[in-house]
């Protein structure tokens, strides 16, 4: 084959970290960005800025790329669906990504498979969610179909009254309707990654432990620690299986709440996922390699870990406009941490960075990875 | 400070290399290409187009760069101390840098330093060699003090006769003299690379064991097999009283023949160098990385190895034109293998990638690099 062409619709940090993959493996990445700012354009020299929402210049992009993926859910399905149409390969395909696009065809879909999910209904008022909540018990989880991401399109409510206020003052967007789920007691959130090739090679990764906060991943350990084997294996074949149910070509992550008893899923992802930055430097294959690998159908890397333990804390946006200020002190004090700085404005609360430490213990490396990223949103001065 | 700047002199597969690093780093990268098909440029977005040995270009290109560093040796050095003297950072300096772009002038300084050199003298003519070798026994190693790399400007001579046809037949490049040296009896070859700051501050990686075949790098073993502690040690304090001696900041690379006895320098290199490429996964900080972190006196990272042994083994031009038509057999193959590719045309025996394979055991990892390595080359069919 000549060089590969793969066409990223989405300029962010997830395209961006894609980029020393493809060097490594000699792939053409062109990103289509939504601003000639956004932080994979600096790093990337195709960059097409263009409209995900607009069929003309998604078609102008896909043009001469052997294969179109992502670095986010937003394209509209109808948009993939015409690009297919037209002879373009896109991966994960629209009939998969809507799984990741929809939370009510997602649990539809995974109910019908008979997968691990909590229970849930598709509401339309304030009455629907108070019937489901009787049914089990307040509080309950009451999301957005489509549009949500990072904690955004998800609200714990705790009454009817609290769910009709939601619901009476979110605009829903085109498509968009309403669900309820229980809000699963869970011990921790797992997430379990796989990566999927057209021809139907599947690689499972260690299944990590992740803490949210505010939506937002905060922090990932690789792997779970004190995760049963039987319990890690579950998971393993539970991201398996909807991985194959659903038809999805490249990375997909399927975050996991651990009930102590079984895995439930909450969320799908067909993307690299901020679960698995962990992978750039702790596995044999970094998730961004292997998402390259599999939606260009080539063979898949090995997940492997590469050490016993590998911790990932995300770096948020806090007290520093730039963070290059914070080298000094991150790097002299502890030399092992890899530092990630994406190249963003900072803004309070937004995903600008993350740092990585790789060993055996841990609390120790959690130590370790907080104190960095501690230091670059300025919560501790050293 | 804000996000810094480097200048990276030469477009080929070392800063190419660095892009990653960078990248990870938040750091903006320059590179200044002979052409703009070099490598470097396919990946980088900021590439000047220049001449190395005109000096209008290189001030043109450093202006708004914090640092300028180099991807080769062949910028004059009175261009750098041009550079330097406008008040540009240029690391390694000239004064530095002088000693990998003059074998006398390394000899000389090394000597003076006590360092352990082979035998060595600089000859005019064939009568000089003869004398040299009278001293010690033929054949001799006769060099051109500037200008050569990758084996060329070296030869092993016989005899008189052999050193004067050489002599006759070749024309020195401007600056450039005879040296002689004794042809060594190893038993294998070594490379030490150390780090080392402005501000004095230098890390060692582990020692690695070289395999060159015709002058070029082909094989790495990191670390070098069944090398004592002392012997290691002694060769990383070789190399770091080199980089101190000379004032080397950035990465050095001090390649040394074991004699079984000790060690001597046979050549030096003053950035990344093939010998390193095993630190991209098997070190906690590449040697690309650690090279940015010096340049800009940032605190160093740590030179340790991830796992017990990497072995990398290069990828040189070789029966097929598109190296990608590899991919499914080795990548199939060998899910563990690390595949880079430089995306520069196949001329044989051209450095054109390398691979690379972590683990334990030095033999069955160098089976698994040289298969893929072998069938990139096109001397095996499967």
């Amino acid at each position: 084959m000549a060089r590969p062409v793969v066409g990223i619709v989405g300029g962010g940090q997830l395209a961006r970290m894609t980029a020393p993959a493809a060097q490594t493996l000699d792939i053409h990445l062109r990103v289509m960005a939504a601003s000639a700012d956004d932080c994979a354009a600096a790093v990337i020299s195709d960059v097409v800025v263009g409209d995900h929402d607009d069929l003309v210049d998604l078609m102008a992009f896909a043009e001469g790329c052997d294969v179109v993926t992502f670095d986010h859910e937003h394209v509209p399905p109808e948009h993939l669906l015409a690009l297919q149409e037209a002879g373009t390969a896109v991966r994960p395909g629209p009939a998969a990504l809507v799984h990741a696009q929809d939370k009510i065809i997602m649990r539809e879909a995974l109910s019908r498979a008979g997968l691990p999910c909590p229970r849930w209904a598709e509401v339309s008022d304030a009455d629907d969610v108070a019937l489901f909540a009787e049914a089990g018990r307040w509080p309950v989880v009451l999301k957005v179909s489509r549009g949500g991401y990072d904690g955004r399109g998800v609200w714990v409510v705790e009454s009817p009254a609290e769910a009709a206020e939601v619901m009476a003052s979110t605009a829903l967007k085109p498509g968009a309707r309403w669900l309820v789920e229980e809000k699963v007691e869970f011990v921790r959130e797992l997430s379990a990654q796989v990566a999927r090739s057209p021809h139907g090679q599947a690689v499972a990764y260690p299944v990590v432990e992740s803490l949210q906060v505010n939506g937002i991943c905060k922090e990932v350990i690789a792997p779970a620690p004190g995760l049963s084997p039987e319990r890690s294996a579950r998971a393993q074949r539970v991201a398996l299986d909807v991985a194959a149910a659903l038809g999805v070509e490249g990375m997909l992550a399927v975050e996991l709440f651990d009930t102590g008893q079984d895995v439930l899923v909450n969320e799908l992802a067909m993307r690299p996922h901020n679960t698995g930055h962990w992978s750039i430097e702790g596995a044999d294959t970094s998730q961004f390699e292997n998402h390259l690998r599999a939606v260009l159908d080539l063979p898949l890397g090995s997940p492997a870990p590469r050490l016993p333990c590998t911790v990932m804390v995300n770096v948020l946006g806090g007290r520093y406009d730039d963070l290059h200020d914070g080298f000094l002190h991150v790097m002299a004090r502890d030399p092992g941490v890899k530092v990630h700085l994406y190249g963003k404005a900072v803004r309070p609360g937004r995903k600008v960075g993350h740092v990585t430490v790789l060993g055996a213990d841990p609390e120790v490396l959690l130590a370790r990875a907080r104190h960095a990223a501690d230091f670059f949103e300025g919560t501790i001065d050293g």
